[in-house]
């Protein structure tokens, strides 16, 4: 049998669609030693993050705790717990998470009615208000938050009124969005809602931070169908993540130390002083790519900070200005998907990649990748 | 909002059930920088963990790679993508994991036929004969390899000739197993498996191997329904760890890192000689017990070498002598599960720790625990 080298990476600034870079103590904690999953001290470490995770996703919702698994994991729990065969779902469809939604939730069996918009713009209020009279008995509205795949944010407070007056769930995908600007749970009425770790928060990819509402949790327990999903049901994952600690899984022991110490790092700085620096970033480079002629695809006005969708100039080889980055600066951007491929491309400022710093990394690379 | 100290957990030998304790090479890895999952390198990557992962799973299945998951997920991707509504499954139960298999199918919709033993036994091949008589049109027959529970290992060569010849697939759990003892899957003729990768391969928890024969692959893709999970539909995956590297998810960065260095440091030692060292620590084990008057609970000439249930004595306090272990001495052992709850200790010689000197620290703390 042939054996392989042991793999080095290399140093590189991750500046694409994520994963973004860790912190360096998010990187050396995960280098310590394993604990047991049912270790007290392990336990005490659970609690610790479900403390954390419910302040920075600004929610009272005991059910708050990561899925083992990455952030499509996290969209699976919220509609494999949610749905049964036959519920009416309303789903916004502005882009590639948007349109992933409605194939997880046709696979549990749901009918679904789209909200579509233009990818790139964000999806309007009164086009959810006309979607929700059509249908007759409304289970669940869903909505990406900061599409990755566009870089647009849809405003959801309204969103979540129609849904709650309609007598439907609201469930929010804030898998960018999380730690990069404004989250708040319980003021907006968000019933379901899952993320990632490896935009905003700044730890690896591999675990989906996840929270139910009461209400959302009464409709999961009070299900008439089991759950299809054995690994994803919060009737089991409660009893693991609660107070019995009753078996399910084995929770990965590292990705928690990683997610305990980015949450630590995010509360540190504090979520105002976070958004801030999103912003900041966001204004800088939008400002320094005009000075260039470049543009920013997504709607004016709903554009996010953690993520910018650059137009490609015409004439411009998209590709090759992106290799150039990897290969000659050892920097990631990210390219479009969809009607998107070849027109954009996808540059995050997300967590601990979100600097001044790094907004003139991005441009001067610009500069010289585009002859400029 | 408090604001939490970082965590540092202690030195722990890690003897109980899993996880059991990683190479330091294997954390150190884990520490790395990351890239992108889409990087060349981290492609070229994953290239190596499937190609390292065929060879430890003595396979040339083309689709073999780490779900994105824990050891349940693998559980489940097997039953999501080769059952459908109404189709006839056979399963070995004589443990946790038998049981919890029975439940994961049937939210698959499987019309389930238990073929049971005595916890602590293995599944006879004459009972799986018995069972494929009475079910009409049999899909697949699932085997747990080496019951974790109750340190039992079934011999699976006879059964899996069985499900052929009866037209049915053969499904095998291999979470305990793999690494620790042969698992050979073209040779058995098995078509499915999953495993984990914090128990005899000495990474942390987080990922599970899994690997599916061309035979198995035919009905995935053919099936009339779509598979359940869009997280584990093969249909999807096998594009994204394919050559096309078609979008999915992302996978865990970090958790790939640690894999591909706990199977390089497995094929470095080899597999026959890593098979062995399990079987002198069992045997070893099993003779420094004896001589205390402790005996395993498991089926004679069928036991692991890499879990061993030691009964607990009549009149002693169970969870007293496993918690001194732990508070003591900083050494995990498990508890019994179901039936076997309060019955044994469940000692974990898995990977790393399978060595002459871990079986000697276990006896001299059993001595000094017990009073001996």
């Amino acid at each position: 049998m042939q054996n392989f080298a042991p793999f080095h990476p290399p140093q590189r600034l991750l500046l694409g669609p994520g994963p973004s870079n860790a912190a360096p103590s998010v990187l050396q904690s995960m280098s310590q030693p394993l604990l047991g999953h049912l270790d007290p001290l392990f336990v005490k470490m659970m609690e610790e993050i479900k403390v954390m995770l419910r302040s920075i996703f600004q929610t009272k919702n005991d059910l708050t705790f990561p899925i083992s698994g990455t952030g499509s994991a996290g969209m699976e729990f919220c509609f494999v717990n949610l749905i049964e065969p036959g519920d009416e779902v309303i789903i916004g469809v502005n882009g590639v998470f948007g349109t992933r939604m409605c194939d997880v939730a046709e696979r549990c069996g749901a009918k679904v009615t789209k909200v579509e918009a233009e990818w790139g713009c964000i999806i309007e209020a009164d086009k959810v208000a006309e979607a929700l009279k059509k249908v007759s008995k409304p289970k669940l509205v869903a909505i990406v938050h900061a599409e990755t795949s566009t870089g647009a944010l849809t405003p959801v407070e309204e969103i979540s009124k129609l849904a709650h007056a309609a007598g439907a769930l609201f469930l929010l995908d804030t898998v960018t969005s999380l730690g990069g600007c404004p989250v708040k749970l319980d003021e907006w009425g968000v019933d379901a809602v899952y993320s990632g770790t490896q935009k905003c928060l700044s730890a690896p990819p591999g675990l989906a931070p996840v929270s139910l509402s009461p209400r959302a949790m009464e409709v999961a327990t009070k299900r008439k169908t089991k759950v299809q999903s054995w690994y994803l049901d919060v009737n089991l994952l409660a009893s693991y993540w609660g107070q019995e600690r009753v078996y399910h899984h084995t929770a990965p022991i590292t990705m928690n130390y990683g997610l305990h110490e980015a949450l630590r790092l995010v509360l540190e700085e504090g979520l105002e002083a976070r958004w801030k620096r999103h912003e900041q970033s966001y204004l800088s480079l939008k400002k320094g790519l005009a000075e260039m002629g470049l543009s920013l695809a997504s709607q004016e006005g709903h554009q996010l900070w953690q993520l910018n969708a650059v137009r490609v100039p015409e004439g411009v080889d998209e590709a090759a200005v992106r290799k150039s980055f990897l290969n000659d600066y050892s920097i990631e951007i990210g390219a479009g998907l969809g009607p998107m491929k070849g027109k954009i491309w996808r540059v995050g400022m997300m967590g601990e990649n979100s600097t001044q710093k790094n907004v003139e990394i991005v441009l001067s690379t610009f500069k010289k990748t585009l002859g400029k």
